[in-house]
């Protein structure tokens, strides 16, 4: 692509650095901005800038948030003796929006995957630990992907919390409620069956 | 969504103004962001804004340039009497690539569309009548694209520019080299039948 300006050109190859976003989709997304009031750009561009640069991790489950201590770590109705532990703020923001869990979190900010060169210490496990070690901590739930690196990141994580007295759980794998048996894998199909639960818990919620 | 974080979720919101940005992939793009070093949240916002700041638009073609009068215009040996007609910059690039062009451009900024409020008023029709009517210009090239707001926008410029002595022309529409008759939509292959050339012209280029 040639350009006729090196401000555009420079913009686009910055777009284009996000994930996703091609030469020429970068190229329709910065056009668009151009064909816009200034106000928006300068919208985005100070809503980026405060973000990248205000932002903070919550000390304690390491998610993100606007104050040394996130909402849900301050919060005194949460049960402090539950922590799931979780990727990122996506999953914790999925596991909020159903309602069903009080406890708190933990935030690794990853998962160990040697192929992309992440390894425990680039993970906030060492605070997990902590925390556990503290003795405050009643019971973990895991709560990562099911793919290779989420298995082995809980098992590193639950090798590291063997000294402690802490109950570890991981959240049900199965079939997707309303979802049919014909269309799914064999693997969450055979899982739903070996770990098949009382009918009467079922109908709970 | 909720969010932990209000700079998160102004800065999710912002991105979720780009066209084909929801607010998941926007969440993904500004996490992306966060976990990359700062600089490149910076190299990103002043490119944004150096370029809706300082960006020019060529004063004789309307093009997006650095400068008052972009390097096509500005350039000596392009044929200056040969006006190619085109919706935005990206035309322009496409025009460009081909390397078969040697004549200048002029930029409308859009299309006549009164479903979306686009008036010929709001393009740079005027201008491109000034300059035909200072008498430079000896042909114009319609390349809009072939909708009835592309057709529209040629039918009323061709009205504007009867009083001048120019020749107007519309760039060839047909089979694209390489494609397959089976595949071809019907109007196209009908067009590129009526407006079949002698056969020699085919072997140029």
């Amino acid at each position: 692509m040639e350009f006729s300006s090196k401000l555009l050109e420079n913009a686009v190859a910055e777009m284009a650095q996000l994930p996703g976003v091609g030469k020429r989709t970068a190229l329709r997304l910065v056009l668009h901005l151009l064909k816009q009031p200034e106000s928006q750009t300068e919208r985005l561009v100070g809503a980026l800038h405060a973000m990248r640069n205000e932002i903070k991790f919550c000390k304690k489950c390491h998610n993100i948030s606007d104050v040394i201590l996130c909402d849900i770590c301050a919060n005194p109705r949460r049960e402090d003796e539950t922590v799931c532990v979780v990727e990122d703020i996506r999953d914790v923001m999925a596991i909020e929006s159903t309602g069903q869990y009080k406890g708190l979190y933990h935030v690794l900010g990853g998962k160990i995957s040697p192929i992309d060169g992440i390894g425990p210490s680039d993970l906030t496990i060492a605070s997990l630990v902590e925390r556990v070690a503290q003795g405050e901590v009643k019971e973990i739930i895991f709560a990562l992907s099911s793919t290779i690196e989420g298995d082995t990141t809980n098992f590193y994580i639950f090798k590291q919390l063997e000294p402690y007295n802490v109950v570890t759980s991981t959240i049900a794998r199965g079939i997707s409620v309303g979802g049919e048996l014909e269309y799914a894998d064999e693997v969450t199909l055979g899982r739903s069956i070996i770990n098949r639960i009382p009918f009467e818990n079922s109908l709970k919620s």
